[in-house]
């Protein structure tokens, strides 16, 4: 099933998509959002799909594609968790997962522009699977269970300015990852029975070219590993999104160039859909 | 004026402490949240107070203290910054601000118990001053502005599991600053005009014995240049907290033991008042 937020930013109205329509949420939830997906709404929208009980939406085509969850509370991401994007960083494969944070202001839809930061020369594109949480997960007792925790799955940009990330920042990633807009996320929210997310092709392309082209199966940490990991450190809670690290073929390895004003960034990840977001002057 | 958040977890109350009583806000705002700030909402209460225009909260010594605003958006860090707290910690003084953040749902009331992380052995107290964000800061166009993007101010014990931070976390620091309750914040918010931010006393203990005892004044970055330079980087949201770094003093030094269940911290800023909080078995 693929839940979306259809609609200008702010005002985006919740939407269940299938291949013949997209149909209204609004009447179930205000919002796809933590209090939404703790109280088992997926399993609400999904019940009112199969009884036929929802309205259509019939201008959804025309509708901008928002995020796919409201602002998250936390964006909790692993680095280097594909050991060819390790190497190409310079970096060894790290033998626990590496965690940052990028603020929550900074996910926005999945075709939005986004502004490159003034004073910018670095910035960069990465394809990732994000996890959206649907339970809070603390202390969960094994990777086992991970999946208890998990609403579904999306694409993420997790966009990054190297030189505030590395050069500028003392060694701490987030300075260089949190600017507006740097999270581009969605076009849905795909749940877990309706991919493989442990072999999922994943790939980016700028102005058409080819960058990124891997799978979910590369990961170092997967899925239920980290869920479980991140748990023993923090609370994850209901509508949060993990996001699970990128492969090898950002602009940071040397072959390509950084982004710059008027490059068109596109992202797709199999069965999760497709990105394209034009990057513009800050 | 002194703002604060009284009742049980997830029910406070919006209040103002006056030296005389404290009043209830409730009539005014649900609570003092992103939205409060956004709207001039302390000039509200200001004018409120001035026309004896608030019901008194009769209990409110009874009330337990909650965290002075409402779950942020982010809470934004500072590390080592102050020149003694990088030394004992190993570093050397930043050349710039160092950025590192901590989840929102880390934040708890000053009194409220924290637990130890388990498998902790390294937790550590580090007392620093908190800056609450008033209205978005984006690009500020320089330190002398920052002030208008500025609420007031807390303490706040920027709890950390040094393990975490710094061994099993590949050097992202957040590994260690994200543990449920690991951002004891308030009594109050207190308005720029009441302290002067940029010579406040601060001061921490363990079990009634000093452990850090320093002032705002031996910042390496002051309030204005920190909320300028993060503005460069992301955006501060209304309802933001940007802790400003923690001055020497802490168990990371090695002249003091970390901390154990049963252990009481208290700390203490001059002008924004005093926090204690036991160490609980997580």
């Amino acid at each position: 099933m693929k839940l979306a937020r259809l609609g200008p930013p702010g005002a985006e109205r919740p939407a269940v998509v299938t291949p013949g329509a997209s149909y209204d949420l609004s009447g179930l939830t205000a919002d796809l959002d933590g209090a939404f997906f703790e109280r088992g709404g997926i399993e609400e929208v999904r019940r009112a799909l199969a009884a036929n009980d929802l309205p259509t939406l019939p201008d959804a085509a025309s509708l901008r594609t928002g995020p796919p969850i409201a602002r998250p509370s936390a964006v909790v991401c692993i680095g280097l968790n594909y050991a060819a994007h390790a190497a190409e960083s310079g970096a060894s494969p790290p033998e626990q997962p590496v965690i940052f944070l990028k603020t929550p202001n900074t996910v926005g839809g999945p075709d939005d522009s986004v502004a490159i930061p003034r004073g910018s020369t670095k910035t960069d594109w990465e394809v990732e699977l994000g996890v959206v949480i649907g339970r809070r997960a603390s202390y969960v007792e094994s990777p086992d269970r991970s999946m208890d925790h998990v609403a579904g799955f999306v694409v993420a940009d997790d966009l990054s300015e190297r030189d505030f990330q590395l050069t500028v920042s003392g060694g701490q990633w987030s300075k260089g990852k949190c600017a507006p807009g740097f999270s581009p996320t969605g076009p849905w929210l795909v749940t877990p029975e309706d991919v493989d997310h442990r072999a999922l092709r994943l790939r980016s392309w700028v102005n058409g070219q080819p960058r990124q082209d891997s799978t979910t199966a590369d990961m170092i940490f997967d899925v239920e590993f980290i869920v479980w990991h991140l748990s023993q450190f923090m609370a994850l809670e209901p509508g949060d999104l993990v996001l699970t690290g990128t492969p090898e073929g950002v602009a940071l390895s040397g072959r390509f160039p950084y982004l710059r004003a008027g490059d068109v960034v596109e992202l797709e990840i199999d069965g999760l859909g497709r990105q394209r977001h034009e990057m513009v002057t800050g």
